[in-house]
């Protein structure tokens, strides 16, 4: 039998954790997503004011889901304990399929999640934050309304 | 005479180092950003790979200060202590002046920052990363070579 410290099992609680979120992103389950996250989780999306607190979360991701299907996968981890919070470091590679059969996009890219101990032991999503590694789109600030 | 805590005294100093990454970036000072840094720093752009370890970092700050100027401005901050980490959510409003004369590009976003207790004690830049609220240039995925 071998023991495993404390820090072994903290890090094995919270790659189930991103585990389980992945799941949940590339299966579009709002529901399963949300079990994921502490009560004032903090969401920073790309192009999007943050989204804090279950209800707006909750909102936000029936809102995406119901208009995009996503394919995420991890391509990299390190996660770092710090008392009650854990600090993960993660690359993406993302297929990000609109709803009505336009283009898929693909994106790859990178963020850091922040897990929070909750008071029952389990750790839960307390900030999620990524962008992407490719180019943007070319500025069309000469033309303010869009092409 | 007031007695401050470890945890106050950790806050200013990390409110400090903040303050000064500020000056540094809006004064497009290289060395002086590099000094808010720790050794094996990760800084995550958007639109660009990870930035990672001084010497990468110093090329990054060089080349980007070399074609634009910034207006940053920090609209709102909370810091979190956990041990040895400490973790600083923020809002910025910013003002992108490329060299040259072309139109300077107004942007709003978050992020957050994450800092290290170095072994003198010192509270280093260990993480950056943030992106827009603004939404995203029209894609172009049509038109693979751009316009």
């Amino acid at each position: 039998m071998s023991r495993v410290g404390e820090g072994d099992r903290d890090r094995v609680e919270i790659q189930k954790a991103t585990a389980e979120l992945l799941a949940a992103v590339n299966s579009s389950d709002d529901r399963r997503l949300l079990a994921v996250w502490s009560d004032d989780g903090v969401l920073m999306p790309p192009n999007h004011a943050v989204v804090r607190g279950r209800a707006d979360l909750e909102e936000y991701f029936k809102e995406r889901f119901s208009r995009t299907r996503f394919r995420f996968a991890f391509t990299f981890s390190d996660i770092q304990l710090a008392g009650d919070l854990a600090f993960e470091r993660l690359a993406y590679t993302a297929v990000i399929l609109p709803a009505g059969g336009a283009q898929p996009v693909e994106d790859a890219g990178k963020g850091p999640h922040v897990y929070r101990r909750q008071p029952d032991g389990s750790w839960k999503l307390a900030l999620d934050i990524w962008n992407s590694d490719r180019p943007a789109a070319p500025q069309t600030s000469t033309a303010p309304e869009g092409g």
